[in-house]
């Protein structure tokens, strides 16, 4: 389906382009560009309501700046699809997400108008404000720092240091805080409640109106009276702007709140700001989801729903014949519940991922007992070692490239304690679309070198309850990890019972004789796959699902490398450092001579695509294990993938 | 030399003890805590000036609540010297920092008192608020839950986000902001200005004062006025009071400034928030060092200054008999000034350790072109990249320990983005008495799974000068870490000329025969050691200094496995996902078979000692390495180390 663009939109090719235009215009480049996100992201899918927040900020900061030498950084970035179709790729849009198409966030290699390649939360103020200082000191004092963030994000610690920073650094920058109550799920904390509060009766307009209503109750002379009360209101204005507010307390000039929908309106106040030097916030409200109904009110679902059709709204599932695995993150969700029924110490923390995690089911049902802390991964994780030293066993939510942000913490706060904090990384290795900044490519490798921790990983739904149930076992003392993939599972009946793994035992999947694939969580499927093709070409190899990379399986592998001296590891995870990598420390420890293959997330930066596309480019889809296993066996079988 | 505690401490056992004393006798125990400190820290060494301005406070909690059923949560750690005197380690103090004696910070398994361990900042507040979360859950109301967090660590990123947090949690939370302007150096940002200005000024108490004033003059029956007056105080409070204040702001409800020596305002205070329930912040106002004098005047260098009479003041200093090699921090220092003078692109960053780091040299001579950006390792990364996206060649400074905190950055903002910031990270390897949290062991493992990222580290003085100068070079365009230990290099004459050295090569520092000893960093000087005492057996070890762990000197690596079967390797760092399996996944690649014996922290968490004691304990000194080696060569030979 050919989707076309409105009249002006189909001649701006770039910011200049749009410039040309008269500010009457822009009101109608607005509704052209809102329409051409909803017509492409209904068919080809996407981000969804966050771009719809800002079509009018998108057109007015580029047609107020001078970008791209005005330099914009879009915190997270999936709301900045306005602004790539103003930069020159209105017409590869429809590519976006996809395998060799443009990134669903903005990227540096991808266009000279995305300055800063975002995906993670609440990194532009300070992406902004260094560049905003090498400015400064390369003498250019009129180029403008733009880092436009939401107010989920300026939750996040790393926002705040940055803040911190910008109020006494002698830069020019521009923080734009999009404020629309909304993350992916609706946002928390005592921040949101401020800037609703500030919103909805700014602190000094309320106390100026006291103040003249007070005094205009005075008995005396209105000359009189009206000079006093001037005369307060400065008073009041020094001690109140200055201190009032939180950004103010930073020493951000602060501007706004003013509605972000209103083009006029934020076209003349960027303007404005433009000429003001210095680090300075502007406030503005957006509503996530602007300009198509069903997006405006139920924000969490459109946020990325999938295809659909723009006139019903209706979102199309895919049509299928019988029962359908669960999605790993739905057995974690209803799995932690049976849990907390049995065992009261059990607690659930999601970092600003309730929908995303399914612990939103857990705090529907056990408000007490299951908690989003906003997108505070740091947080996230030493609050739940607290709770642990309290007995608590708490099962803390963090998606794999996430958890990142919480390492030091996890080091310090857990392993070094010595805490049995529960770890579920949830889209753990390569996450499809969106691409490098959410592949969950290191956990194995950063976590495997930490003392006291066990690594697991379920190789379907019910390993994953299984490891859940023995992780929240009293006899369990270690910090727990639990990684697991985005998407479905492979078992349509996975309410198993419980069963306790002991941490660092393996199961064989299957006998074999030539080779000996060992795998490391859902991969062990693609070697199931591979297997089967493999036994048709009259092979036996050997199958071996680790299970646990920390600690390892020391019997299983004694038996695997007395049998076999050639051994192949699969893992859906960066290759250096991770279970391939435990396998040889393991072979050099005891002094084992065996050919080792690793398959897994190769050492390069893989882009966005569906998870199958990224698996066969890194070769460790089914048919990529399975030519692998013949390579090393020697039968170097040319095999059309 | 015997030091004995005055004849209130002496009797203090516990903080049961400290409560049978009238609140008159506090002054006395505040007298003979802080000359304790002093006697025992100038002669057996240790943190110093924090310690002696939390001297009232630490006697004040202590015999205000009911720890350790209360709980306290003491921030980094160094200032709790007086809170292990008052609880049980009064006679131990003594042992403090030292190899098998106490910790220098609060460690859990060391006391009941010590609620949660500490070292890294920032921590306590989400620590104290999960214990919260946890009597709120259990159904303990009365629970106290104090978190003693400085204003430096207030800056960090995750202190804010359990702000935002503890703003609207139901639990029983109170957090004491020790104020007094300096971590190791004085503090900087935004929220220290903010801080001096409310304590200089309380906006609500001038607020008030100003209207007061003014409506003084009002020329109107006093009666009248004066009602007026209150009635606008009430409604400025109620307006002030609840956003005035940028702790309020975040719904926590704040008192203070109150001034943190004054034991008898401390305790009547403590005393009265004990029954508040809900989170609030108590700001005082302390001096670091306060008692003495010279410390008071001074921070910085009595932050931990050594063995000093405590009489005259005078730091002791080892006697030297000839020139002594330079730490590597003041390489760093001096070299990166050199090299800045040369190229106006560089740039240096710390967060908060200009000291520690020795950036503080350039700060003083090249002010815009080095920055200390407070307690915010996550901020700093992330800022060193938006500089360099603008061609500036930032060398971002980090203990490698605190780098854990900025993993997320590395990754997402650095690396995948393919920017040429150049890390340095100090203190890597085990640092000695700060012990585990402060020990740099995982960088090797954790940084190394990264793509496009170089690691690197230099084995003396001049290769640390060679690694600056190489990696600031234009034609290097990758992320570039460089490691480096804490304490002396090897060469007093260390000013070498620069020379580039490319990425990935190593160099052999001796030939051999029966075994090849690859070394990364500093303890190649380990090796060359071992080496003199194997040849003086007999032996004819080689040895390589790897000097890349990424990308590898795989020519190098070649030779060595083409001419030996054994090859031992040697790093101060974790072994799991280090140099060693760094070393066996080429190995693995190239189906090389040899015996590989690793050298380095192994896998599990190494205490607190002098970095002697510890390296020996690990095994990698140069004893170790030498009896590894005979081992490996079947000389099972007994050596006495």
């Amino acid at each position: 389906m050919n989707i076309t663009a409105g009249s002006l939109l189909s001649q701006i090719n770039s910011p200049a382009d749009l410039r040309k235009l008269s500010k009457d215009q822009l009101h109608q480049v607005c509704e052209e560009l809102r329409q051409y996100i909803i017509d492409v992201v209904s068919v080809h899918g996407g981000h969804f309501a966050a771009s719809l927040g800002v079509v009018e900020l998108s057109v007015a900061l580029h047609y107020v700046f001078n970008t791209p030498y005005d330099q914009l950084v879009w915190d997270v970035g999936h709301q900045a699809y306005g602004h790539k179709i103003l930069t020159g790729r209105r017409d590869a849009f429809p590519t976006n997400r996809k395998y060799k198409g443009l990134s669903g966030f903005p990227k540096r290699d991808e266009s000279e108008y995305d300055t800063f390649g975002v995906g993670h939360s609440s990194t532009s103020i300070s992406a902004a404000l260094g560049m905003a200082m090498a400015s400064h000191y390369k003498g250019e004092p009129d180029r403008q720092h733009i880092a436009v963030i939401g107010d989920g994000a300026m939750t996040a610690g790393m926002a705040f240091e940055a803040l911190n920073h910008a109020g006494v650094a002698n830069a020019n920058v521009l923080i734009i805080l999009n404020d629309n109550c909304m993350s992916i799920d609706p946002n928390v904390g005592a921040l949101k409640e401020y800037l609703t509060d500030i919103t909805t009766s700014p602190t000094y307009n309320k106390l100026r109106d006291d103040v003249w209503h007070l005094l205009g109750k005075l008995p005396v002379g209105k000359r009189f009276t009206r000079e006093m009360a001037s005369k307060l209101e400065a008073s009041l204005k020094g001690v109140v702007s200055k201190s009032s507010n939180l950004f103010e307390s930073l020493q951000l000039r602060y501007f706004g709140p003013i509605d972000g929908h209103n083009i006029t309106k934020l076209t003349d106040t960027l303007q404005d700001l433009k000429d003001i030097p210095g680090p300075k916030l502007l406030h503005i409200v957006t509503t996530k989801g602007k300009g198509y109904a069903l997006a405006e009110k139920d924000q969490t679902t459109w946020h990325a729903p999938g295809l659909f059709d723009k006139i019903t709204g209706e979102i199309f599932k895919k049509p299928v014949d019988r029962p359908q695995p669960p999605k790993y993150q739905d057995v974690f969700g209803h799995t932690i519940i049976e849990l907390a029924e049995k065992n009261d110490k059990i607690i659930g923390i999601t970092p600003a991922m309730p929908s995303g995690s399914s612990l939103k089911f857990m705090m529907e049902k056990m408000p007490g007992r299951a908690f989003d802390v906003g997108i505070c991964e740091q947080h996230a994780v030493t609050l739940s070692a607290g709770m642990a030293t309290q007995g608590m066993r708490v099962f803390c939510n963090i998606y794999s490239s996430f958890f990142q942000r919480a390492f030091d913490q996890a080091v310090h706060d857990v392993a070094i304690q010595h805490l049995p904090v529960i770890f579920c990384l949830d889209r753990a290795g390569l996450v499809g679309e969106d691409g490098p900044t959410h592949h969950g490519a290191y956990d194995i490798a950063y976590m495997r070198s930490i003392p006291n921790v066990i690594i697991s990983a379920p190789m379907n739904e019910e390993e994953l309850r299984n490891l859940m149930y023995s992780a929240q076992l009293e006899e369990n003392t270690h910090p727990y990890v639990i990684r697991y993939p985005r998407g479905q599972g492979v078992m349509p009946e996975w309410r198993t019972p419980f069963k306790a793994i002991k941490a660092g035992t393996g199961r064989k999947v299957r006998d074999g004789k030539e080779v000996a694939i060992l795998s490391f969580g859902h991969v062990g499927n693609f070697v199931t796959e591979a297997c089967k093709e493999l036994i048709s070409d009259g092979l036996q190899p050997a199958h071996y699902d680790l299970r646990f990379v920390k600690p390892l399986d020391e019997a299983m592998l004694h038996e695997v490398f007395r049998n076999f001296s050639k051994v192949i590891t699969v893992e859906d995870g960066a290759i250096i450092g991770g279970v391939g990598s435990a396998v040889v420390e393991f072979m050099s420890k005891h002094n084992y001579h065996a050919q080792v293959k690793m398959l897994g997330i190769p050492d390069r930066i893989v882009e966005h695509g569906k998870p199958e596309e990224l698996y066969r480019e890194c070769g460790y889809d089914p048919a990529g294990i399975a030519q692998a296993t013949r390579e090393m066996l020697g039968e170097k079988i040319t095999v059309t993938i």
